[in-house]
């Protein structure tokens, strides 16, 4: 890239970005990204938490190191309250490693990426060896019946379709294998089930997530595979039908454990009783770090108040960061945050104006995805012009998030940050979901953008 | 994540991302993205550069490699025409790896991460020992004066500005330190040049880039130097003021090479004359691997084809695509390509109707910068509704690129790709620009935006 080229790119791309009028909101927008870029305390709250404390599931001994962690931030930010909003977590763990290994005669034997699937039971303590049944879907399954299923190891091996832009819109079409694959299989008769990972990834890193059983059919043993391993299991299975799977996992669920969210606010001046409500969740899948699912969503809306600090603005309206417990388990945090914001509501001691939530990695903000009746929208589709300078183009109705998705009996607006989906399903529930991969500006930025629209919910 | 909430977002995406129409446009866009998110050849065609090949600075034996690797893909893709256009190129190396050392009594010793800059001298054989001088910017050069800057090494020290959206502005605000700081500084009798890296990552990756010196200076050495040890070499002097750095590099000029352009067509049925051009640049700096910096806009472009083919579009005018040699040193294949279009177009043999440059890294596409008068613009600006489902929401006037803005004599539209630059220079012309930055999806989805508009211009 030459010089000249890039006097005359500036020129213009500061013609195309620059703040659309001279107006209050304008510039205080453009103070909120110079602020957000310029100091990278966001980027090193996440190295803390990825690197020091790493993947931390709810229950566990990182996730009630990553409360104290979030309290600490939240008390070193010169906050008007900080505070812990108890309730009681499942502990599951998934134990030791586990194994998979195709044992085949004609097609050698080979061990797979696999990891167990969240809330999976063990296997016996001597592990499974049976023959598999690869499926595509449900239907599959059902078509096959008990007479085909019984005994057996059930493969779940539908990719996820690479052909929708929007990422999340391959994962909903794939995971429904991995969050239900094993209640499916055991009503006939399956021993365990793996599952291709839910994924656009061609990688050899399995993805976990949770799953349910249902109460009505034995709960069998989950386990999934990397998109490369499903590839190679799926090709020896046409060499070799016969070929039999050792599958060893020796998850255990524990008792219930005390965890907490973690809340942090500046009073509103002029309405100290409303409340603009933003967050991320701090538990994580326990094999990764938990960076962009979701440290980002964390260390993003505690920036939010740090940059309203940092530019001495004083908010009408309280603003208040929710360090959501539980998000990948039971979602209990969401549950008694909910609960509570609708009987405070009811009790006339507090009211919710909005609500937003960041979990969909750390990422290049695109922009938000509004739950909301049609005068709300209407109100923040207005902001559009604002917004668009800075990247902000996707702001429309849609769904928002699940530790805020219950709030909705408050009929306020529940708002997603929507970011960049390319890359955030290569590492979501996986190894690969580590500090490294988080890139220090496509994080600030999403900081930024919640903070402009959270100065816009404010003042507006 | 969970199930519900995202089989929620699937629907509502797909109300939000589907074609907004059943016409033939929206059909082929939505089948052109298809067949780029379900075929990753421009991926691995992008790994056998960077992995197999490697950097491949214009005049070198990789660039001679890459020529002919480019001329036997398009060969094995079934296209109507496949030719080399020749130049003659610089032939540049920088020699053994570069040392700069600090040594000081107060300070300490400290081995600096450096690189040569593009285009420099060597150093004397046994190096260059002596005390610096920091400046930020050519006005305190000058107010310094030759009394103190004869006979010492000048450290160009202004950080690019991490403020603006675009960083192409922030490195478009820094990079004269680079392009001229040598010819400037050797005006006032410097003996060589020491700046710091015109990238807003802190890290210890030295980027270079070309740079010019004047005739009627003397040349004297010019050298990078990564952002984490200009913070130090900063810090350090303000310590010792005295301290020295010692430099060596052993940079060569060597006799021109013969070279080429690769250019690959499918033939208009209509108007087999008429001429819709795009490119990447396929040489490289020597010290990464030209993954994004411009292998990707090589692969994409090439895409571009196999996509028309694949999908069996016989397209009305010839589409072409133009594998530029030597971006980043002179620029002669723009020059050389430039020349023959002009003459073609003089003497009625051909007519381009637009060119599109692929430059600026393999990220998620977010649409296209165009240098075109006001009818032509509109014209493209038109189709906006028919991009934006893909996330190409900035589609605006602006600066093209630096391999096509030859072509302005043709009065046509010059296009650029404008993609998320939040991490171009992260990795642009450093050791960082290597296959393993770059995202499998993010890469498809520009070759998809290229093809998109390739077609709008085929049939608009």
């Amino acid at each position: 890239m030459r010089n000249l080229y890039v006097v005359i790119l500036m020129l213009l791309f500061q013609l195309i970005f620059s703040p659309v009028s001279g107006q209050e909101d304008s510039l205080t927008i453009r103070k909120i990204y110079t602020e957000a870029l310029s100091n990278p305390v966001a980027y090193h709250n996440l190295d803390f938490l990825c690197n020091k404390i790493g993947g931390r599931l709810c229950g566990s001994a990182q996730a009630a190191k990553a409360v104290q962690w979030s309290k600490k931030v939240l008390d070193g930010m010169g906050l008007d309250t900080v505070y812990l909003q108890p309730m009681m977590v499942t502990h599951w763990e998934r134990g030791e490693k586990e194994t998979a290994r195709v044992i085949s005669g004609k097609a050698g034997n080979h061990n797979l990426h696999v990891c167990a699937i969240g809330g999976s039971v063990a296997t016996p303590a001597k592990g499974i060896s049976c023959v598999v049944v690869e499926v595509k879907n449900f239907e599959q399954l059902k078509a096959l019946g008990r007479k085909n299923i019984e005994g057996k190891i059930v493969f779940f091996n539908r990719a996820a379709n690479p052909a929708p832009i929007y990422t999340f819109e391959a994962y909903g079409g794939a995971v429904d294998q991995r969050a239900r694959g094993a209640m499916q299989a055991a009503r006939f008769g399956a021993l365990a089930v793996i599952v291709r990972s839910s994924t656009l990834a061609h990688d050899n890193d399995p993805h976990t997530g949770i799953h349910h059983y249902a109460d009505s059919v034995r709960a069998i043993p989950a386990m999934s595979v990397s998109t490369n391993d499903a590839d190679s299991l799926s090709k020896w299975l046409k060499t070799d039908p016969t070929l039999k799977l050792f599958l060893k996992e020796s998850c255990m669920l524990l008792p219930e454990v005390q965890s907490y969210n973690v809340i942090g606010e500046i009073k509103g001046t002029e309405f100290p009783k409303e409340v603009i409500a933003f967050g991320g969740h701090i538990d994580s899948w326990d094999n990764g770090q938990g960076a962009h699912d979701d440290g980002a969503g964390v260390v993003q809306t505690m920036e939010v108040l740090r940059i309203f600090k940092s530019l001495k603005i004083k908010p009408r309206h309280t603003l208040r960061v929710v360090v959501f417990m539980d998000e990948e388990y039971d979602q209990r945090g969401a549950k008694v945050y909910a609960t509570e914001a609708i009987r405070k509501s009811g009790a006339g001691l507090e009211k919710h104006i909005a609500a937003m939530e960041a979990d969909r990695g750390g990422f290049t903000p695109q922009g938000f995805s509004i739950e909301a009746n049609e005068e709300q929208l209407a109100k923040i589709m207005a902001w559009k012009p604002m917004l668009l300078p800075y990247g902000l183009w996707s702001i429309a109705k849609g769904g928002s998030g699940v530790d805020i998705r219950d709030l909705k009996p408050l009929d306020i607006p529940l708002i997603a940050l929507v970011t960049d989906s390319q890359r955030y399903f290569d590492y979501q529930h996986a190894s690969g979901d580590t500090f490294d991969k988080v890139n220090l500006r496509e994080l600030e930025l999403g900081a930024a953008a919640m903070a402009s629209l959270v100065w816009m919910l404010d003042r507006n």
